[in-house]
């Protein structure tokens, strides 16, 4: 089952925000249902926001195929639904470029965004899984952030499909997933995937996870990445860079892992990246609040960076050459 | 109003957990009911517990006067229903040491912890708003942890009475209040006690404090503490450690505001510290989780240990005099 499609002309999505308590595919004929569907969650996660905005474009094309300003507006508007993660942009514009040629051309690219995905999700568990026993030797704790599954990705997933991989190798003790507040992606979408798949977990509150890693409790950690700059510096889920900063002091590794669509070159480092700030009330009801949903990690406290096509070890460039 | 005290013949308390949606006062009348109290987090808060703890021992004196064996195990039971808070045990032990002289004396040296409470929190608020001024000048943005108002002491608190006092100063621009998963006592309480006193303040959820630090946006931490270790070492609400390590990075002062009951120098550190584990579904219903309730900060991340009597500096020892 995949977390994101294109069915029958109209893209199709697992609803996020319905999870775990029901499996609800949502059916979006319109680029107005889709960017609302982007904004409140019910499609998340770098990988798939970028095949959203892939297949955002394709119904825009067909749209607004004799309008071309109006197109390009709506094009913009796909792009900047959320400003955080790179890849919702990136694959929308990469899509658009092939609007003069129809339709039908803009489809088959938004078709080769996801099957590009797909592809990368398998790669980077299988290099992420041999890392990691590199690293941490036979059957790790593993602690992750937010999720990075399946339903972060369209299948497979980034830093959760490289556990779910050293799972399937028998090569796995135990997940600490935190529960990522204040959306609990990692309460209800990391432990739905983890339980599914028959992997030993436990939940923790955010706070907890710096303090599991100085009494011994995790020998690494393991999160995705909404945008990782040209330095390095990553971008990802509110909660990350708390975690960095535990497995540093705690000496364990501190590994990202992201397909090369979230890697964004043309952004030096961390403090260029605009973080997106969500509305009070998705922390408590009727509290003033602040709400950065994403927080950045310095390169320093990254081990490794995974890829579909390589390991970055940081300080190294992100776009130097370093395949392995 | 206090939070916990002796009222015709009865401990009362304001339960903490019905808060902020009613301000419901508890009237314990046994110590069975007590304990219950405290186990549940009704009465919590390092000095609360302290106090709680003497109480607990004068309704025990009223009702097993005639048998000394059976007093003896109720006050054990007392002072361990819950392990990590210094005050709870150390409280009860004091007050029992009256029980040779009857009710009437233990129920006075129960009034004389509630009464030295009081005043501990007063001095306090005075010397931790002397040292914040000092430390991050006029009107700094502060962020704190957990609840440490009246609500964990009688009257006053620690960590926020020293951020009440500011307030009431004119010297107090902003807080930043952790919401403190799983039982949100910064979320709950904390934001009840600072929107009752007129203070401008902002939730976040616990795992954003650390980047808050690094945007900038805060001045200074300021928790409190459930038991100081006699080499510093601080052990508070779990999320707490993650914080300073937070405040370290960004290089702001981490400030621990607790009175003389809470350092325990019978301790070494933090490691022969009793972390209490609690229940699962305190996180999140129906599944595994584990739940530490306490982390502890090493003394090497607290710029200073704010008492009742004096300015810590770690890596002074608590032991040592260091009176301001």
């Amino acid at each position: 089952m995949r977390t994101i499609d294109w069915v029958d002309g109209a893209v199709e999505i697992i609803d996020q925000t319905a999870l775990p308590a029901e499996l609800r595919v949502l059916r979006l004929t319109t680029v107005e249902e889709l960017i609302a569907a982007i904004q409140r969650l019910a499609v998340r996660g770098a990988p798939a926001l970028g095949v959203a905005g892939a297949f955002g474009v394709a119904l825009a094309a067909r749209r607004h195929a004799g309008d071309p300003g109006r197109l390009s507006q709506v094009v913009r508007e796909i792009a900047s639904a959320r400003p955080t993660a790179v890849n919702l942009a990136r694959q929308a514009q990469r899509t658009a470029a092939r609007l003069p040629s129809g339709f039908a051309a803009v489809l088959n690219e938004a078709c080769l965004v996801r099957d590009e995905e797909i592809a990368a999700s398998e790669a980077m568990a299988a290099r992420g899984a041999d890392l990691v026993s590199d690293l941490c030797g036979d059957r790790p704790r593993m602690l992750t952030h937010c999720n990075t599954g399946a339903l972060a990705a369209v299948a497979g997933g980034t830093a959760l499909g490289v556990v779910l991989e050293l799972h399937r190798r028998g090569r796995l003790r135990e997940v600490i997933a935190s529960e990522t507040r204040p959306l609990l992606q990692g309460a209800r979408l990391t432990a739905w995937e983890l339980g599914n798949a028959g992997v030993a977990f436990r939940v923790a509150v955010d706070g907890a996870g710096p303090f599991l890693m100085a009494r011994g409790e995790i020998d690494a950690v393991i999160v995705g990445a909404d945008r990782i700059c040209a330095n390095g510096d990553t971008v990802n889920k509110i909660g990350t860079y708390a975690h960095a900063l535990g497995a540093q002091r705690a000496g364990i590794p501190f590994l990202v892992v992201a397909p090369e669509s979230t890697i964004d070159n043309a952004t030096p480092d961390g403090t260029a990246v605009q973080i997106e700030d969500r509305r009070a009330d998705e922390v408590v009801a009727g509290l003033p609040a602040v709400n950065p949903a994403f927080d950045v990690t310095p390169h320093e406290l990254i081990t490794a960076i995974v890829t579909d096509r390589r390991v970055i070890r940081p300080p190294v460039s992100t776009a130097e050459s370093d395949t392995r």
